[in-house]
């Protein structure tokens, strides 16, 4: 039974994860264990938030009744549930799991078949919202799982976000979330494109982005990045190289539908340059260095 | 000097040039010639209107004050302001022309200068709307030439737009427009790749259009063109082949400017593709017919 004063662990503290833990504490819930392969990472903002930096995913959930994990990807989510070694299924009975990466959707299928084996419940939750939102407890959640799991995390997903939603059998919310991924970097590609072209041709970007805020060019990525291109403000908010992660998902399951998908495709190889130019850690908005003539080659430096 | 009971003509009645006329005519505008290569298109009108059905091009030019051309495309331009033959041009010292196509911002810096020599305004009114804005004087009219064009054009431009604004010099607001739907091209791809797969993957599409609008993945195209992909409601507001064309523009300008636009050259060929298969004049939602699984050899039978 999962309450409001249920114990919490926190498996994944980078960006996402560690305001997580930070909303979860400040809505009353004892956050008692975090943990990171980045250990002083961990050890820092378990001194902020009272909780023990665990030494180890099994202590993770000894200590937690629910963990909720943040993690970066496939093989980190198998890592973190491995059947051998250190791993969450090893305290696993009774516990209640929440996975909020963004990954491939047969690893949350497979993952919750292992801590059912265990005793344990589990539920994706694919955020699909940013750091802003994980503080305000208003993250777009989108469920997956038995509809008992999301029943019980209920009191969780509701300090987490205003509605969680609950979207089908596990794997499902991942499909979900790797198509808002894969649309949504599509339109970023694209709006770098048209703003990049604007400038080669001399026109003013501001009138430009305005107008294509009242046109059929509108979308949420305009809002939130188009002035970040302009003026190259890439701070990271959602990673170049996770935007090519979460548009190979798609691309995989678009395979496995055997779909062609050409916007799909440019916009990966897009991001995919970028890491390559060692640019993945700017936010997704840096794909304009790769399209503003003379930009691309190094970043200005930070003011 | 133009004024609201100017007398007015229209070459070019398709489905947005008819619509212009039709709201002018409502404003109190005497409409007195309407042009098309269609000559029957042009008498069913011009008898609705109480117009003239113009045998040619400068007679549309000798009736009217202020001529609105609303053609298809930079080959069509060319021949309205043809140089030798019947033309716009025979009888236009002191008159005003609002062209209104989607063309090559090129083309409009010239016709402005055969116009000036002729004793002629010109203006270009560059749209970014569809029929119903047309109907109604709703329509996003950005404008590109002498400020002094604009400014005697006013009294037309408030009877088609709410705001039209004035963006630059001849070209300018043909670049502005081209790069809108390129972006709203790219866009309309994007999503189309997103609901088929979908759809493939056995997703329930009313939820995923509602998750893509309160996500990242939102976009104007969402709002106009997701529910019809998911219905096949292709009835045509704007082109298939349209939309080729533009982003075909776009491309040109990249392409001078020396700028790789790998996006834009995706939704490019999928419009292209359209073209090929037939489908060009389907909306540019029928996009969808070339990613939903199934689709795209014929359309339903019209219920």
């Amino acid at each position: 039974m999962i309450t409001t004063s249920s114990k919490i662990g926190v498996v994944g503290i980078g960006r996402m994860g560690a305001n997580i833990a930070r909303r979860l504490k400040e809505k009353g819930f004892p956050v008692v264990a975090v943990y990171d392969t980045r250990a002083e990472a961990a050890q820092t903002l378990a001194a902020e938030l009272g909780a023990e930096a665990a030494k180890s995913l099994a202590r993770v959930a000894e200590l937690a009744e629910a963990i909720i994990t943040v993690v970066t990807d496939d093989a980190a989510m198998r890592k973190i549930y491995a059947v051998k070694g250190d791993s969450l299924l090893q305290n696993a009975c009774g516990k209640l799991f929440i996975n909020c990466a963004t990954i491939t959707p047969k690893v949350h299928i497979d993952m919750e078949r292992l801590a059912g084996q265990r005793g344990a419940q589990s539920l994706e939750a694919c955020m699909a919202s940013s750091i802003t939102q994980a503080c305000q407890g208003a993250l777009f959640l989108m469920c997956g799982g038995a509809k008992e799991a999301f029943d019980v995390a209920r009191p969780i997903l509701n300090a987490m976000s205003q509605s969680p939603r609950y979207i089908g059998s596990a794997g499902d919310a991942a499909k979900v979330k790797a198509l808002v991924n894969m649309v949504m970097n599509i339109n970023t590609a694209g709006l770098a494109e048209g703003l990049g072209l604007g400038h080669a041709l001399g026109l003013d970007l501001a009138l430009l982005r305005e107008v294509f805020s009242q046109t059929g060019a509108n979308s949420r990525v305009l809002e939130t990045d188009g002035m970040d291109m302009q003026n190259r403000e890439h701070e990271c908010y959602f990673s170049a190289a996770h935007a090519a992660k979460d548009s190979g998902i798609a691309l995989s399951l678009a395979k496995t539908a055997r779909l062609n998908l050409p916007l799909a495709k440019a916009a990966r190889q897009q991001y995919d340059r970028m890491v390559r130019l060692g640019l993945g850690e700017l936010d997704k908005s840096g794909i304009a260095e790769l399209t503003f003539r003379g930009r691309g080659k190094k970043m200005p430096a930070k003011k």
